[in-house]
Parts: structure tokens; sequence; C-alpha cells
């Protein structure tokens, strides 16, 4: 392999044609999703979500093909640039080999295509009109906006008053793609006017967003909702990142000692790691590390629980077994939207359990510290939430240098940040805050998890 | 070929290792460039512009090599892509086949890192240690911003006041590539004094901002200028994008019918343009038509008068036979920041002259109507410089539907529209103005043109 190289691209006929279901190799498999109302054993609601989703999100099957009509979009920006960051690595003095995995390439500017346009398709297919859904940063709003576009569906996004009033022009990137977005809580729905009513300027968050959009899909015969991450079938969707990656590597005879990965919901994280993790269930990997990051103000893996919890606030979507600070809990107006998120992926909680992943918290302004570190050498401007990952790879790469090791990491770059300026405007102008995460609200978020019988 | 494809990128290894230079092809060469005082023929200013670059500037020979270093910093984002448009063909039901080169990767997201790493480059190579340059819509500041980050130079750029109030997170950007960024008129400069004391919210011309920084630059020592468009060097370093499309295109066994490209001072038609004008002036493609399209608010070409005058409004800038609205036209406030100049590359005015390209205006609703229809079928969000190119690509196809031909296409796409989405907030908002050229301030202007001895 040449070392001086910049950039690897895998052949387009080498492209991933089927997704890989990590259900099918779990040693131990994931504890059933619970009914909100009878907290018995359920499926994802139907009129929430169309039968092949469904079926994806409990299946048992190691690969699930992705259908040609999803391909062929995917080919309009994939298979995705991987950089070796020789400049960083230079300014870090470092023996350590970076490497990043760049999902900024489609019109949408991150990961969350990679899932939009499989869930646009299969709504398509299945008859639906109209899709709701909730956004945090806007990132998986817009992707799934322009995904609509491409299926010519209807789109409603539900987006974290907070961030639509820090990213007004990720509203405008969802309008220009056809949707229709309005700030949550929202006097749309039921459970948008109790708070709206409370405080029409409510800063929002997630969970609430996620019960407006679960009424809106509930109340509208037409209409389905969809979920940008969390879910099973959509981590799923995400493989295509780790497994162009790996095929890659493969060809370059490299394989990463350790991957880094911001989560929130957890897809960007687990399309990156699980065709990794695969390695290690079955023992070939043992030395290999996947680190999870979140954000000091949302942290529900290094500070929340482990434990059935609602992923909304209204307690009307399925009771997960995830980490979780608690469906109350409004995390920190942190600039990383996409992180700010009570609980977390199942998978990614079961993979954390099981001891196949660690999870690492850290704070906004180191994150953009380190994103600016690597806009000054590597010349690209990330999205916050992939600076928390930056910060990682760049605190993994100095320990490398304190210990003579040269070891190769691997970084899921998971999108660009030109959405995102006002941020980082904040932060050259010395606005920028960090969050502690309030420990007592964390404590009286987690004594209000649902009482399931018998766990 | 297989028509079904999307995107086409060429190998690595075909990517060019020489500039092309048009004056070794020309039939007819340049009329000299006249120095601003004397107006004798004259080279680039020594005290504005190292050797490396006035040698390139007059070069009779026909390649240039890309110097290893530069060469190596285009492949972080070369070969860039080749786009067929098939969602836009199929929306506009046209028999054309519409290509669109993509220069939107770059970290920067323009065609001018091109020139930008290249100038830098030099600069460095002789030693400079600090840059100063003008910016419009700001995406010749951020690309020369980080091309001086990469080289460790100093930069200050100043922006035209309209932009850097419409366009704040351009500012943002140079920021944090580590450059200083004023809008212009400033106070910093006694030409910038000048216009800033008669009205501080002055909104500045491209002209205007050209004479700030070549009186920054002739007055410091340790300070070259670097002009992102118009010049001839210029032009050379982006044939990279026509070099590339030619290659490619030959590989895949066609050639195209018609090219479009937007211009303001040049650069990004010009770069694409350029080895196809070859065959043009070697009599093999006498079919081929090359478009220049030029907003009707800044109308060089087609309102202009083909004559020398003066690059910047302080007449220190040498004296250039070229399209000219006049030196003292100040071009209506336009989003597209980068076409508003009352000038034009004596390369792309001199190939007007001789007949090998034509040149189209068109307003700036009709651009972003165009380049909304692009965003809703390609994806993409265009800059509002790219979206001229577009609407006249679209106006072409809808011909080719109208005449029954299957025309092939090639759209020169300069770069995304992501820190210009205040503008498309504006036409979503129904805010966005058209504008007429004032023929009477043109008239004004061209009755200000420098007297040359015997011309």
């Amino acid at each position: 392999m040449d070392e001086s190289k910049t950039k690897y691209i895998l052949d387009e006929k080498d492209m991933p044609t089927a997704w890989y279901n990590i259900q099918a190799d779990l040693p131990e498999p994931l504890p059933p999703l619970l009914h909100p109302v009878t907290k018995e054993p359920t499926i994802l609601p139907p009129p929430l979500f169309v039968e092949e989703l469904n079926k994806q999100e409990f299946s048992k099957e190691r690969w699930i093909d992705i259908p040609e009509e999803v391909q062929s979009i995917y080919r309009q920006w994939r298979p995705t640039t991987l950089f070796r960051a020789h400049r960083l690595e230079k300014a870090l003095d470092t023996p350590a080999k970076i490497y990043y995995k760049f999902e900024d390439s489609s019109p949408a500017g991150s990961h969350k295509p990679n899932t939009a346009v499989a869930q646009a398709y299969y709504n398509k297919k299945a008859g639906v009109k109209r899709i709701a859904t909730e956004t945090g940063a806007g990132q998986w709003g817009s992707a799934l906006a322009m995904a609509c576009m491409y299926f010519g569906l209807e789109l409603k996004v539900y987006m974290v008053r907070i961030s639509y009033q820090q990213k007004p022009y990720r509203r405008n990137l969802m309008e220009i793609w056809g949707a229709k977005c309005v700030a949550s809580p929202s006097p749309d729905t039921k459970i948008g006017q109790k708070f709206y009513a409370e405080n029409p300027n409510h800063p929002g968050s997630l969970g609430m967003a996620i019960s407006e959009a679960v009424e809106d899909a509930a109340t509208h015969d037409d209409t389905r909702y969809a979920l940008g991450s969390v879910l099973n079938h959509v981590l799923m969707h995400q493989t295509v990142i780790g497994l162009e990656t790996k095929k890659l590597m493969e060809k370059m005879g490299i394989y990463p000692d350790i991957i880094v990965g911001c989560v929130g919901g957890g897809s960007n994280a687990g399309g990156m790691f699980l065709p990794f993790v695969k390695d290690k269930i079955q023992g070939k990997k043992k030395n290999l590390r996947l680190i999870c990051v979140e954000p000091t103000g949302s942290p529900s893996i290094t500070k929340g629980l482990l434990a059935y919890d609602y992923g909304d606030v209204a307690g009307m979507a399925p009771i997960a077994f995830m980490h979780t600070l608690g469906h109350n809990f409004i995390p920190a107006p942190l600039h990383a939207g996409g992180l700010r998120y009570h609980g977390m992926s199942p998978i990614i909680s079961h993979l954390v359990k099981l001891g196949y992943l660690e999870a690492k918290a850290v704070p906004q302004l180191a994150t953009f510290e380190s994103g600016f570190q690597f806009a000054r050498t590597e010349g690209y401007i990330s999205a916050p939430e992939t600076n928390h990952a930056i910060r990682v790879a760049i605190d993994e790469a100095l320990k490398c240098k304190q210990e003579g090791k040269s070891k190769t990491i691997l970084l899921a770059h998971s999108g660009h940040g030109h959405f995102d300026m006002s941020a980082y405007d904040a932060y050259l102008a010395g606005k920028l805050e960090d969050f502690e995460y309030p420990e007592a609200k964390i404590k009286e978020a987690l004594s209000q998890l649902p009482q399931i019988p018998g766990k």
C-alpha cells in the first residue's frame, strides 16, 4: 500500500448489495420491545411503520438485500471516500495513523440519507403518501426531505425548537426539497399544544418532537412515521458505512485498532461499528476497541441507566431496553443537536453491556477545539456531532504518541458543519459554553422510568 | 458506455500533470497589458506578483507542469465527479443528455482552490510571508484562506461589504482557516478610507476591494497580492477542470455539443472551456457551442464594451483589454457575489471576439428558479453563481426537446450554495429581486475609460 496517499475509494462494483443485520450474530438476543400501555412484548405499531421495516426490525437474517432502487440512489454519492489524515497526524506529531470515512458528500451532507432513502423507498412501495418525522439539528429532517423528494412523498418535520432557531438554514434545506417543517413543540398536535401552551418558546427536545411526529402519523391514515436513529432497522441501513470501510481496508491490507464514532441515537456509530463488532463476537479481533462518544450535556451511556424506558416524552412510542437519562430529561442546548436524546439505540446499549463497545463523554468546548484543529489541518469543517468523535480520535492519537505506538485509528466522519456555522461563529467569538450534566435532574428524570412488571 | 450510470470519475493516475496554456494556440495573440500610469505594455507589477506567476501570465508554452506539492493537495478532492443529471432530464422530459462536472467537493466548496493552492505554493516557494486579496461572495477568499493554511502563509482578505453582510458564514470560514477578513471599503487602506469616510456602509464592489488589496500588498514588503480570476495564470490553473472532463469523456466515448459556465471574472468557465476551445481553434469541433453566462445585473460581455480599462477602481492595477462596464461601475447587489465584476478575463473576451465563445445574460430570479429545480431533482444545492449556468443548461435542454434533438450538454458546476442559504431563504419567501442593468449608469461608467494613446 502506498502510505503517502490521501484518499481511498472502493470500486463501485465492490459496494455492498446487502445490509448487515447484527441480530443474526448476537451471543444473547436483544430484550424485546414492550407495548407502551400493556407493557407486553410488541412489534413496531403498524399504524406507524410499514410491514417491511417491521420485518427488518426483528429479523434474524444476517444479510438483507438492498433494493436496486435504493442502491441506485446510494451510488450518487457512495462509495464514500476514506481519507488518511496525514496533516492532522503531522500536527499532532503522532505515530498513529488516522483514517476518516467521509459521509459528508451526499446532498444532505451526513450519513442520514443511508437510512432515509431506504425508509422512503419501503414506504413508497407500500403505498404510503406522507411521512411524519422529528429532527434535532436538522440532519435527519433534511436527509428524509431529500429522500422523500426522490420518491415523491410528502413530508412533515417537527424540528426541536432550539435547533429550529439556531439552524434556520437546515429548515430552508428541507423546504427546498419540498418538506413542511415546524418548530416543536408546535400547536399542530395535541401533545405539542400541551407544552406550547405552557411556553410558546419552549426549547423542545427530541423526545418531545418524536411524540408529535408519532401522534401525527397515528392520526392520519395516509401517513407513516419515520425515525432517523435508535431502531434496529435504522442501524442496519447504516451498515453500508462499515461494510464499505471494511472491504476497502481489506484491499489496503490494514485493520483498525481503534474505531471512534459519535452517538446520539447511535445510528452513525452503529453503521460504522456493527460490521467490525461481528469480528469481535467471533473472537477474531479481541484487541479492537470501538468507542462511542457522547456529549457531557446528554450522557445517556456514561451517566444514565440501562433500563426499560419510553422513546418519547408522551409515552406513545414502544418501551425499549436501553441506556437512558429518563424520557423526561431535557438535554443541554448543545449545538450538536443530533446528540441531544435521552435514550440510546438498544443495539448499542446491548453491545456496551456485553462489553463489545466502550463509551466516553466529552464537553462541548473540547469538541469544537478539536473540530477547529481538524479544519486547520484537513481543511474540512465538521458537524458539531462529528467533532465529538474527532476529539476522542485526537486524544487516542496523542496517547499513541506518549506510548510510542503506531496504532490505526478509524474515525466515522458523520457529516459536514456547513449549516452549523453559527456554532463556529460562537466558538470563534469565545461565546460557546460547556454544560455540566445536571446530576439532580438526571436523578429526577430517572425516577420516572416506567414500571415494568417482573423487571 | 452504461447509459444508466449516475456518476463518472477519472482514475487518479489519469489526472492532468500539467496545466493547459491556451496562449500557445491562440490564432491571434492577446493584446498586451498596459501600465496604469505610463500606459506602456507591462508585466504584472513585481511588488504584487512573484516571478513564477508573472512568467506563467505571459508564457507561450502549451503545457506547464503542475508541481507535485500542488498535485498532492489537488488529490484530496480531485479528480472531481462528472454526474449525469438523469433526474433533471426526466423532469424536463428532454432528449438532451445533461452532465455536470462537480467542483463542490473541496473543503472550500468551489472551483477556486484549483488556483488558490497553486498561487499559495508559488508565493511560499518565493519566500513570501503574507498575501492580500479581495473577495466578492467569499468563495475566493475562503479558498485562498484554505490554501494559505496548507502552506503556512498569513492572509488578509478585503471582502465586498454587501457580501460580508449577506454571507457572514463565509467570513467564519476564512477565520477558521486562519485568515483575517474585513469588509471593503475598509478604513485599513488609503483608497478604502476614501469611500469608507463617504459612507461607512458603502456596499462596495470587487473593483474597490481589489484596489484595497493591491494597496496593502504594494505597501508591505513581506506581502504579495493574489487575484482569484481574470488573469491568464488563474484561468490556466483552472484548466484541470476541463482537462479532467475531456479525458474522462474520451474514455466514455462522448463529446459535448454544448458547454455552459457562469462568468464573473471568467475563471470557472475558462477552466472548463479552454481545453475544448483548443479543438475549435484546430478546426476539429466546429459545431461545439461554449456559452458564458453572466447576470443581467453585471452584464460585462453582453452590455459592456471591449476596450482597455483598469481592473480596479483606483487605477492602480494594470490596464487590460477586456469586456468592461467601466471600472467605476457598481454592479447590482446580486447574491451571486462572484459575478459582480465590471470587467472580464482578457482571455474570455479575446475568445468571444474571435467567435469561439458565446455569451448570455440571465436575470437573478430565473437563475434561482433553475437552481431550485436542480435541487429538487439532482438534490444538490448550488451556488447562486452556478445557478446562472444551470439556467442556460436547462434552457438549452428544453430547446432540444422542442427540436427533438438529443444533444450532450455539459455544465460546469462551479460550487455549492451551502453558505448562500440566505439567498435561498429570500427566494423561498418571495423576496428575491431582479435587477435591470442601469443603462444610464453603464453609459456613464463607460465614458470614464482610460484614454490610451494610439488606440
